[in-house]
C-alpha cells in the first residue's frame, strides 16, 4: 500500500434493519466521515445493508474487492441478527477462534454491572484466527481488525458510546501506522460564530486571493456556528504555512474569530472564565436546561459554573431568583424585564460574576400576539451592568431550543473576550438592547 | 411488478461530498427509510457515493440492476456538480428534453423571491423522453419519475425542506398506485428498559418458539432503552397477529416493557404525570441540566414539569433547595443523604408531587476513594416517601450523564405505572435502596 491517503480508496459497512427503517440515524457515517476528513482521507462510499447474512456477505465481497479498506459497524452483539463476525469470516476465507481472554473481558463486565451473564454473550467472545482484537472500553463486543490480501477490514460493534473511543483509540492509530491516513490534521479549522456562511466567504476572499496557489477552502455552516477549512490538497503548502494564512484570516474576523478547532462555544467561554477567574451562573424557561447542560458537558464545571435554574412557573421564578410578582404580573414572564431579572437573581443567588438567562415560547404551542412562537429573551448580567436582547427564531422546538443557547453562549464569549483584552467595556444599560 | 411489497428490492442512492466528509448527517435515509417502513417495505440497502458523475453511474448502474426501486436524492441542482440527471440517462438509454412548463415554473419562483435567475438554472428544466416531473413546492429543481423494464426510478433534490414534502405528496401516492407499498405498519416495535438486550432475548425466546413460522425478530439497543421489532417478512403473519405478539410479549416483560412504538422515556413520564394530574419537579448536580432538558423537549411541559435546579455548588443546594449546611459537612454532597435532600428540596420549592434528584461523579476529573468517578446517587421524592438509589457507570463523561438520567427516567416511570395501576406501592423508606 504505497499510496498517499488521499489516493486510496476507503468504504464504509453500516450493518442494521433499524438504520434502514429510519429508527436510528446514521451518526457511524458522520463520525467516522469527519474522522477520516480530518486525516486527509475521503470516504469513497458507504453502503447501509440489512441484518441479513446475505447482504451482509455479498456487499462485503463487493466492498472488499474494490477498496484498500474497508470499516463495518455493527452486527457484533450477542444476539441472533448479530451476523457480521460469520459473513465476513466466510469471504475472507479465515476461521473464527473461541478467545479465552475476551470470554474473561465480557464476564467481568457483568460482573461489574451486577447483572447475570446469558449464555449468547459468548458469542463475542470469537475473534479471526488471523487478526486482532480492539478492546471495547464500553461495552462487551470487542472490536475485530483483519490484515489480508494488502487490504484492511475492520470491524466495530455499533452502538456510538462504544465504537467512538474504539475508533479514536484503536483504528486510527492503527491506521497511520502502517500510512494509511495522515498522522496529523490534514487542514487547519477556524470556528466562527455571528456571521453567515457568504459573509465569511466574502470578508476573506482577500485573503485567499493573497495565497491562491494550492490553498484548499471548505466552509461548513452548523447550528451557532461556521467552520472555515484550510488545506493544500496538493500538498504545495506545508503545515506551517497554512497555519500562517489561518491566522490571518483570524485576524481579519476579529470577534467573529471563536477558536481553531472544534472546541464548542461553551468550552470557548469556559476557558475564558477560569482565565479570568470569574463564576457563572444560568437560569433558563424556553430552553429548559440545555444552556446548563452546555457547560456542565465540560470537565472541571464545578471551578467556573456556580448553578442554574430552570423555572417554568412563575412560582418557580420567585422562589428560586426571587423575581418580583409585581414585575411578572407588569411585564409577562416571557420579556426583557422577566430575562433581567432571571439573569441578576441567578447571579445573586448563585454568587457569580456572570449570569445569563434564556425565556421566551419555544413552540409549537404557546406564544402571544406581540411575541409568537420563536421569540425568545436572552439576559446577561456582567460585572458592569445587566443587558437583554430580544430575538427571533422559526422553526420546531429542539432548533429554536439549540439557537437560543448558542446565542446566549457566544454573546457571554464576546463579553468575556472584551474583558480579557482589557479592551473598551460597553457602556453599563439597564434594560433592553434590541 | 407483481411481487408483494415486501419481496421488492428498493434501494436508496444518496448523492453528496458533504455526507461522505460527516459534514452533514444522511437525514433523507432517515425519512425516507421510515416512510417507507410505515408502508410495509424495508429499505434493503442505502449507498452514498460522492458528487462524481462517474461514481453515481456506476453505483446507479449496479442498484438499478437488482431493484425494482430505485430513490436518487440530491445532485439535481443548477451547479456544475450537479450530475445525477445525466448519470441516470446514461444508464436508462433515454434522452433528457428541454420542458418549457418546468423552465416556467422555475421563472416563476425567481419572480416571486424578486431574485435574477443566473443562466445555469436553466438545467433544471431538462426531464426525461419517457418520464415524469414531480413539482417541487418548495425549490426550483423539479423531482424526475421514470417507470421503465419494469421497474422505478425516483429522482429527487437534495435540501430536506423540497424533499420530504415532494416524497409523501408524489411519491408515496405514485408508489401505492403500483402497488409497490402498502398502507400498513411492516413492523410493531416494542421499547424496554432496565433490562439488557441478551436478557431481553431470553426472556422473550419462549413467547417467539409459540410462533416460530413466519415471525421476524430484531432488536435494537439504545442509549437507556432496547427495542425489539416484530415483523413478518415472508408475510405469513397478519398486523393483527404480530400485535397480540407483540402484546404476549409486553405482558411477559411486566413493567421493563415501555412502550410501543417510539416514544421517549420522558415522553412516557409526561403522559403518565399528565394523566396523573401530577407535577414533577428535579434537581441535579452531575446531570447538569440534562434531566430537565428531556423533560423540556416536550412539547406542553409547563403543563407537568414545575421547574430544576442545577446546585453545582454546595451554596447553591442550601440556596435553592434548602438543603442543610450540617447535611453536606456530615455526608457530602456526594451521598444518599445529599440526594434525599435536593429531591425534597425541590418537590417543596417548586410545589411538585414528585421529583428526582441526581448527585454524583460525571468525570474524567473529581470522584473520592469510596465514590469513585462514575458514582452517582439518584433519589426519588413521591407522594408516598422518598427513596435512594446509588449507581456506577462506566464510561465518558457524557456517557454518565446519559446513563444516569435515564436510570432516573426510567426509575420514575416505574413508579408512575405503579400508580397508575393501583399496584402495590413499594414501602416507605428514608435513605438508601441500593
Amino acid at each position: 500500500m504505497n499510496k498517499p491517503p488521499h489516493k486510496l480508496h476507503f468504504e464504509l459497512l453500516t450493518i442494521g434493519d433499524e438504520l434502514l427503517l429510519g429508527l436510528t440515524a446514521n451518526g457511524h457515517l458522520t463520525f467516522i466521515g469527519a474522522q477520516l476528513g480530518a486525516r486527509g482521507v475521503e470516504l469513497r462510499r458507504n453502503v447501509t445493508v440489512t441484518d441479513d447474512a446475505e447482504d451482509i456477505e455479498a456487499q462485503f465481497r463487493e466492498s472488499w474487492a474494490r477498496s484498500d479498506v474497508v470499516i463495518i459497524t455493527g452486527g457484533l452483539g450477542p444476539t441472533c441478527d448479530d451476523r457480521t463476525r460469520q459473513s465476513v469470516a466466510q469471504v475472507l476465507g479465515q476461521k473464527l477462534v473461541f478467545d479465552p481472554e475476551i470470554e474473561g473481558r465480557i464476564l467481568e463486565r457483568f460482573a461489574l454491572l451486577g447483572r447475570k451473564m446469558t449464555p449468547n454473550n459468548l458469542k463475542q467472545a470469537y475473534r479471526f484466527e488471523r487478526g486482532q482484537v480492539l478492546p471495547n472500553a464500553n461495552g462487551t463486543a470487542p472490536g475485530l481488525w483483519v490484515e489480508q490480501d494488502g487490504k484492511v477490514v475492520c470491524m466495530m460493534p455499533g452502538p456510538p458510546n462504544e465504537l467512538q473511543p474504539m475508533f479514536t483509540e484503536h483504528v486510527i492509530p492503527r491506521l497511520a501506522q502502517l500510512g494509511l491516513v495522515l498522522d496529523r490534521k490534514a487542514y487547519v479549522q477556524l470556528r466562527t460564530s455571528g456571521i453567515g456562511e457568504s459573509m465569511l466567504e466574502t470578508k476573506l476572499q482577500p485573503v485567499f486571493d493573497r495565497h491562491a496557489t494550492g490553498l484548499g477552502v471548505a466552509f461548513c455552516a452548523h447550528a451557532g456556528h461556521v467552520d472555515c477549512r484550510l488545506s493544500s490538497p496538493g500538498g504545495e503548502l506545508g503545515p506551517a504555512e497554512i497555519e500562517a494564512i489561518a491566522a490571518e484570516c483570524a485576524n481579519v474576523l476579529g470577534e467573529d474569530f471563536v477558536t481553531f478547532g472544534d472546541d464548542s462555544l461553551a468550552k470557548v467561554c469556559a476557558d475564558l472564565l477560569r482565565s479570568q477567574d470569574k463564576w457563572l451562573a444560568v437560569a433558563e424557561t424556553a430552553t429548559g436546561g440545555l444552556l446548563a447542560n452546555a457547560f456542565t458537558d465540560i470537565c472541571g464545571a464545578s471551578k467556573f459554573f456556580s448553578g442554574g435554574c430552570v423555572c417554568y412557573s412563575n412560582d418557580s421564578k420567585m422562589q428560586l431568583l426571587d423575581v418580583p410578582e409585581c414585575l411578572l404580573l407588569q411585564h409577562g414572564a416571557v420579556s426583557a424585564e422577566a430575562a433581567v431579572a432571571m439573569a441578576t437573581g441567578a447571579a445573586e443567588k448563585l454568587g457569580a460574576d456572570y449570569a445569563l438567562s434564556i425565556t421566551g415560547f419555544a413552540g409549537p404551542c404557546g406564544g402571544m400576539n406581540e411575541n409568537p412562537v420563536g421569540t425568545i429573551f436572552v439576559a446577561l448580567h456582567a460585572p458592569h451592568g445587566v443587558w437583554s436582547r430580544k430575538l427571533s427564531y422559526p422553526g420546531p422546538r429542539t432548533t429554536i431550543k439549540c439557537r437560543a443557547v448558542n446565542s446566549a453562549l457566544d454573546w457571554l464569549r464576546r463579553e468575556l473576550v472584551r474583558g480579557k483584552d482589557g479592551a473598551a467595556v460597553p457602556q453599563v444599560r439597564q434594560g433592553v438592547m434590541q
